[in-house]
């Protein structure tokens, strides 16, 4: 088609391929969060539907973007990681981000070595431990003990992990363990390979029908509520990550 | 709260500020449209129900960040122009990006000066001019004329706006120039200052009550679908530009 | 020739063109300046030798690059303003840097409009002006007030710029007014046109020889010291500026 | 110091930090590499004046900045390699890049993994090949052959490297195999250690003077011609390249 004589403006825009051979993760976050959890009065302190909404949410993305490895979530946020050798979208940070994202604010980060993903993973399952354990604290003392907010902070300030333990459980009967891991932990979703049975109809030379059992083997998103920062859940899921040497 | 070893991945994290004064713009392309259109069954050459929901939606996102000073949509893309003086989201492009994004693929560019961003906003209408008249004849051969897609396509290699508009007016008796403005121009969104008169009940100081009729000027986002290549359009607003010289 | 099977690696480059229509400004530092001038005995509180010399080597850089339209230069450092509708180099910003640079680190800075642009310069004219007495001063009660560095860096704690001009005047009969321009304000080097009268030998058509003067216009780069905070400088020159909005 | 009212440009400037664990190559060019030849009168097709001072100049850059790992040079171009770990300036690539630059061309760019790097390299010790079998020939041609160089082009083109050698040979007689290995391999540098036996004088307790013999590991830089594609060379220097998984 004829080229308009404006077009010129289109070399004002800027490449912002992601540098290849690095993991690149799209991490996102709810975007006034505090305001929407008040709008449609969220339990305290963490409310069962949003968590699955969110984690349904995660799946559906991953189900349709097959290079994703592994995702996680904690609170309001969604970290969604690309394999290093990805060319989705030519690698264009731009179109990665606005695919991944719906209502949330993202933004792109690169990681070069296994050592780094696993870091960045951790840094957000240790981030959502110690949310985590304040928050159900916090709520604690306001829902069952009878504090104002602003005393049920004042209590808090200068605690440590123990200090809050305990407060669950000698005031409150409350064993901060058995708690659900989907709070303590987040969630991870992976890829994971499953044999399925399927029954199928076959027409056979002759024109007749027989049923045939077939076994085949299909990838499927799998999520998890356990611990990433240890080495057990690497040594179990040797595909999730590529060699760094590649 | 507690700092993690793992913290330090947040250093992987680059700068993505928008260069100070320069207009934002934000442009959104729907993602697999074809696709959409087909799933969704659009009505040939263009969907009056889309049209009106892209509007619809652009509008929403323009009356919720004011710091945006015109909006421009044609066929399935949007552009939203920040001012170039604007601080929202610390002008970092990511948040910015996934702000205005929802179930679009985006970009951000800048434009330091006036005239490149009337040139941008040109550049996207004369795209919409060119793809509209090719569009309304090749679904009219098709619609009208009993031509196949791939005889249509044929038909039209090599024509200019004269031949296609030739074969609306003497093959269909169609006038292209009298096609819906929404259409051949595109929609262009601004705010613009309305005088609201309302009526109001005070309370006097002996207690009585009394209906004051009260005068106030308010901004709304208003729709156009009128020329923005030439100046007539920014000599009726001139609100929109900021000086260039700032 | 040949391609090898590591030339992938090249796709690892970035893209570093700055962005179309704003001023590049490469701004250079002598790297380890203290040091530097220490091992050359440089003279103190300023070296006419080593301001010769860059000032000299800034000509010589402006001279070869025609598309730098002003130079600014104060103590250790130099800015190179690039045209904004430069396209050296494709306007590359490690091509246009490393050109300029020589034993100097640098940086490379997009301003959209003048205003931002002469903004620059009066920030470098500004900086220059509050070194250069301060180094005056201090100097002086070392050198010719027989106190120590540290004893001068005390003494001048906390003063302003009055208090700094009254020491030099009350105590040493020094009019800081009168000081050399080059020092109070740095070198702005520019391009400016000059009739030049030429004595040509030409052959006539009978083989006779004939002396002829020849006046024609030639772009010179000149060395002035003057402010350029305020509007006079740029009234006088009107062709360094490019027009805002093109 | 004061602060002017200009020094809001300053936020010009953006973020040009390297991304962390990356190495960080810095590859340098000559400018106007040709012409600057003939100017010399360079002798063809390799002058090992030239070469000398690019290995020498290479070597005293690196000197200098202990974070470099290698070096590579070939023809007109060398390149630095910083470790992953880096902190030099900050990861700051215009600061890396003029601090090594010199009146050469320059850009930085980023490798993620060992792979990558080595590929880099051997990427361009490729390069040195194929160009220097080229020149030897193109100039030989040229030098004994008699030709022209636009005929020694013609006679080049669509040539393969076993023709090339088979000219060498067949007509002059010239074995390319033992040609020196500085031109076929290009010049690696890197850091060595070395044990160094230094006499001193150390005074003893009772006030007599000994002469001491001392062993010590001091770090040198060392010149190679050697082969960097196969994996022989990073056998023999292990320390050269940090654990991809850091």
């Amino acid at each position: 088609m004829a080229k308009s004589k404006f077009e010129y403006v289109r070399n004002f825009e800027t490449d912002d391929t992601c540098l290849r051979n690095c993991y690149i993760v799209v991490r996102l976050d709810g975007r006034n969060f505090h305001k929407f959890t008040e709008q449609h009065k969220f339990a305290k302190p963490n409310d069962n539907r949003a968590l699955g909404l969110m984690s349904r949410s995660a799946r559906s993305v991953m189900e349709e973007l097959e290079d994703i490895v592994i995702a996680y979530g904690q609170s309001d946020e969604f970290s969604f990681v690309f394999k290093r050798t990805s060319t989705w979208f030519k690698r264009r940070a731009s179109k990665l981000m606005t695919h991944v994202a719906s209502h949330f604010d993202g933004r792109v980060v690169l990681y070069p070595s296994n050592r780094n993903l696993k870091d960045y993973l951790s840094w957000r399952q240790a981030d959502c431990h110690v949310n985590n354990l304040y928050n159900t604290v916090f709520w604690t003392l306001v829902q069952k003990g009878g504090l104002t907010t602003a005393q049920a902070e004042e209590r808090l300030k200068g605690t440590l992990a123990a200090d809050k333990n305990e407060i669950l459980f000698s005031e409150f009967n409350i064993n901060y363990n058995t708690e659900p891991a989907v709070l303590k932990k987040g969630t991870t979703l992976i890829w994971e390979k499953r044999d399925e049975t399927v029954t199928k109809c076959m027409k056979l030379p002759n024109a007749e029908e027989k049923e045939m059992t077939v076994t085949r083997s299909r990838r499927r998103v799998q999520a998890h509520h356990c611990d990433v920062i240890g080495e057990q859940f690497w040594e179990e899921h040797p595909d999730i990550l590529e060699d760094d040497n590649c």
